[in-house]
């Protein structure tokens, strides 16, 4: 098994393997749900020639539930959509944080990162194969209710949850957190079948106002249900609590605009497939 | 008594007037928590020489609790806001429906409503008077927790709520619904102490994106926890389950905007004053 991420993430992996009644108590102490056989593992699947390595978050309770779809930002799968993906596992939905790169490739900084980006989402269709690979792996999971199936991503992941939803994939909500809102098909907006939901960083550097503008222009020609929140005093990867490492300005955690953008995902999940 | 409002809100206040057990009981069944004894009333106060007939309600409920401040559409307080503050009173605020014009009057049509809206707020000075009357009207009331009170406010009134912050009221909540965001003395957006929401229709034709884009730019010169949520396919009025007899594409009720717009209040109310 691929170990993803440094410090919380990896001891968290680990206390999964192990599956011991302490750590389960644990996670119950402290308001999770976790269950003692928690199903988190490593998932490969394929995009045509290509083994993706994604993470699958599922407390294994009975029944079928709604599936995410977890993009991540463009460092791929690691520490900060792994605890988003164990997050919606605790609230009983299944949960894969999917491989943008294949063999689940991280990126070791920024510049290494916009070039795997690029590499993705230069063709359209390629990016869009690839979200649907993830998606489809998604739905091949015995726990999931097919019929309840959501995308949620952050930085590029937001973008590729919104590129999913102009292919017409049959998702009941899109979440984009911090995620660029360029389109390379602007007129496909009108396929989208879910409920959209955009939370934004009001000082995002990386995506200014007139982007958020020509977004909301490209979204107001279509019958598509969508909202966008603006969230004051954030900048670019406002859920990652480890932004603040890089030392860039242009990149912060902001718990208020971590904590409002969680619950109004929330909030359209329980629109979209009822209470958890 | 001077009744306000057609319809459902007449017929409630008449429940009220009346305090019967079996009312008590119909709204108990109904999921609110009314109490047999609701201090619901007109209540007067004053700006000056100018009395001012509010509407206030109260479950009467033991204990101080937080307080809103609730200012209505142009056309004054009737129907609209009374089911407001009721509702905020069922959750367990004390909620005043403010007067903005005097002896509670209500323009008979869209000229009207703006020749009254225009007469308080072209004084900026006399503008903010009236809104600091509403509150302090408010906060003389026994029940209310002076320091956990809020501002809340629809179209013309959601300008005056933001104004109200303007002036540096120590306001926990700032919320506006499709409220006009032009500022007199937009510099003073940073005496705002409040946290502030502003949920606002893609489609309002009265509220262009440009004014959302210029209250975004300097609210972006400020420190203030502020937020911006724009509802896709709502417009002017989009809480307001009556505009849509206006027969003005521009006004009309969206009952997905509402849920949502309402639902964000409650939870910055929770992040300002706790859980009710």
């Amino acid at each position: 098994m691929k170990v993803y991420g440094r410090s919380r993430a990896t001891r968290t992996i680990h206390m999964d393997e192990s599956a011991s009644e302490h750590a389960a108590c644990e996670a119950s102490r402290q308001g999770a749900r976790y269950d003692p056989v928690m199903a988190n593992k490593t998932l490969e699947y394929r995009d045509g020639a290509v083994t993706l390595k994604g993470y699958l978050a599922d407390d294994a309770r009975p029944g079928a539930r709604p599936g995410v779809v977890l993009f991540p930002e463009a460092t791929g799968v690691g520490d900060h959509v792994i605890e988003k993906a164990r997050r919606l596992a605790a609230l009983g939905y299944v949960a894969l944080a999917a491989d943008p790169y294949g063999n689940g490739q991280q990126a070791q900084d920024l510049p290494q990162a916009i070039e795997l980006m690029n590499a993705v989402r230069s063709d359209v269709g390629r990016w869009r194969a690839r979200a649907q690979a993830a998606l489809d792996a998604l739905c091949a999971q015995p726990g999931v209710d097919r019929t309840k199936v959501a995308a949620i991503g952050y930085c590029f992941g937001g973008s590729t949850a919104l590129e999913l939803g102009r292919s017409g994939a049959p998702l009941g909500a899109v979440v984009s957190f911090h995620g660029g809102l360029v389109a390379p098909k602007p007129e496909d907006a009108r396929n989208i079948r879910a409920r959209v939901l955009v939370c934004h960083g009001a000082g995002d550097p990386l995506i200014p106002p007139e982007q958020v503008a020509a977004f909301e222009a490209q979204m107001r020609e279509t019958k598509v249900d969508w909202q966008v929140c603006v969230y004051g005093g954030a900048v670019h990867s406002f859920t990652n609590p480890d932004a603040d490492k890089l030392g860039n300005p242009a990149f912060a955690y902001n718990a208020d605009a971590d904590r409002r953008s969680w619950a109004a995902m929330l909030s359209l999940f329980e629109e979209a497939f009822g209470a958890r």
